[in-house]
């Protein structure tokens, strides 16, 4: 096998966040889960995006923002995903594009749009998501570009595109792909609701050895080890996975590769402003750490860094030049 | 004449801004004039796009931005404004509704698409706009509801809108219809280009007594008298109109009143990110201090109050609770 001349592809949603503040009374009142993501059909997202107050646009999607801060770091990266043939698709090709990634789906042509995720943020920065996929979820698998994933180290799935049916085969045969040409395949578990609909086949993934790095948070550790306690869920997967790397809010996160084990806070954020990417953003500094070759703790440690900077802000792309802030932060090193 | 029920009802320009962060190599190496607004055509529109940064999209237009922190504070507010029938048209009709300002103009059909402003933000926080115009050049005069003039204390126009021809005979109709009602007319001169285009019409307009307050900033009011000194050019046009008021970036702004005259300082802000609606803002606190009756001092302050909010941030949409911060920062008046 050559050497990949790409770091990281991603396979995820093409979505634009529309993010308005709100109270938690207005959750309630919408009959939202706070801090939750949830599907929304074409009434829901009209009726809550009629209940928002006046909101900002900005490209989204978990692997796509991923992305993203991957290439402000310095890597080389490609995205597959499907936006339709109108005016916030062309917003989402422009910011990813615009951020140095290659992106060469077609849009798809007529009904329905470009998906939006409609988030209403609260006073203490969480973010309530409610999606409406439309075209993205249409993702066809002629849209896996095989020589493409041939040629990256890492091939970035998103679990919450699971859920649609034409993707999740689109992702099957991607994962294929990678394994055919000796790639890494990298998985993040996305939110509870996917685990509880298709933890089934992601357990069985992660059985098969198809699953080399795995993304999650705590709560999605537990739902699809079905183990309460911490310690016990990270045992129940870590000899499953090359690496499992596990956020837990602000109380950081955990990696653990083999018989090695690492740890690191929470970067402290002067005021928590919109969580809304966090998971995506510390896959970014966990993924360039380890495309680069450097250690578990050094992972985490990036991971922790873009984390903090996209919590400090509103919206999951970052705002700050996070290779200086990189650069400052773990000293001059080769970051 | 019965009482009116609305504060404040303004025509502008309906855009959606897309911000990007940019170093003025860049402003340079793209040809544009830093600080200064460019109206630019589809094939340009699309250039400058492909060579701006990952962007983000916050509603916006001069007017329509006042109306919003005039609303934030807690007047009654109704816009007339041009979009067309596509995403971008939704987003700035959710936004300026979702601000509780009254707005009924219908959507365009087919082209041209709703107009956007290409925003590239120096480092300094210095904005320099390039605004298609797409469908708010087409607000045609059966677009201003006289009724709803009639209903408003003040007629809000923007300059900027002076420029395409329908708007302008929409204008012209409406300050006929607001002078007819015994109402006050509003003017922002919006930026030195459209007086060098028009200043002939403004000159006369404000010689035939149909503009009561005035907006301009200290360059605008140059180009407008002819008069390079700024004390020259207050007095040359202070007699003219009922209230003039002046902005000078970061040394304030100035007001007078007939006989009555007034300075505040710039309110100090502690980082300049983004100057885009800095002088809408400085309008929206300033006329709400009018329409509720404060002194020239007040409205001043006011206006400053607002002005300091919006650089502090991207957009040119209040992202601050506008009447918390005036309450905090004038005392519990009646603010």
């Amino acid at each position: 096998m050559p050497q990949p001349t790409t770091d990281v592809i991603a396979i995820g949603n093409a979505i634009v966040d529309v993010m308005a503040p709100c109270d938690d009374a207005e959750i309630e009142r919408l009959g939202m889960a706070r801090g939750g993501m949830t599907l929304i059909d074409t009434d829901r997202a009209h009726a809550l995006y009629e209940a928002m107050g006046p909101a900002r646009e900005v490209s989204g999607g978990s692997a796509a923002n991923t992305l993203a801060g991957l290439a402000a770091l310095g890597a080389k990266c490609a995205f597959i995903g499907q936006v339709a043939d109108d005016q916030l698709g062309e917003v989402f090709a422009h910011d990813i594009r615009a951020g140095g990634i290659a992106f060469s789906t077609p849009n798809r042509a007529g009904d329905p749009p470009t998906a939006r995720c409609l988030i209403f943020v609260s006073p203490d920065g969480q973010r309530t998501m409610n999606t409406y996929l439309g075209a993205s979820q249409f993702l066809p698998a002629a849209a896996v570009d095989e020589a493409a994933i041939a040629d990256a180290a890492v091939l970035y799935l998103e679990g919450y595109l699971w859920d649609p049916e034409e993707p999740r085969a689109a992702m099957r045969q991607a994962i294929a792909a990678a394994r055919n040409a000796g790639r890494k395949v990298a998985f993040t578990l996305s939110d509870a609701f996917v685990i509880s609909r298709f933890g089934d086949d992601f357990r069985a993934m992660i059985n098969a050895g198809d699953i080399d790095i795995l993304f999650a948070n705590h709560v999605e550790l537990a739902a699809l080890t079905g183990e309460d306690d911490f310690e016990a869920g990270l045992a129940a997967l870590a000899q499953k996975v090359q690496v499992l790397a596990v956020t837990r809010s602000e109380e950081g996160a955990v990696a653990v590769s083999g018989d090695e084990r690492a740890e690191v806070a929470a970067e402290p954020v002067a005021k928590v402003v919109d969580t809304t990417g966090a998971g995506d953003l510390f896959a970014s500094g966990f993924l360039f750490g380890h495309v680069r070759g450097r250690s578990l703790q050094d992972c985490l440690r990036l991971g922790a860094i873009c984390a903090g900077e996209i919590i400090s802000h509103y919206g999951a792309r970052p705002e700050a030049d996070l290779k200086a802030l990189v650069a400052e932060r773990m000293g001059h090193q080769d970051a």
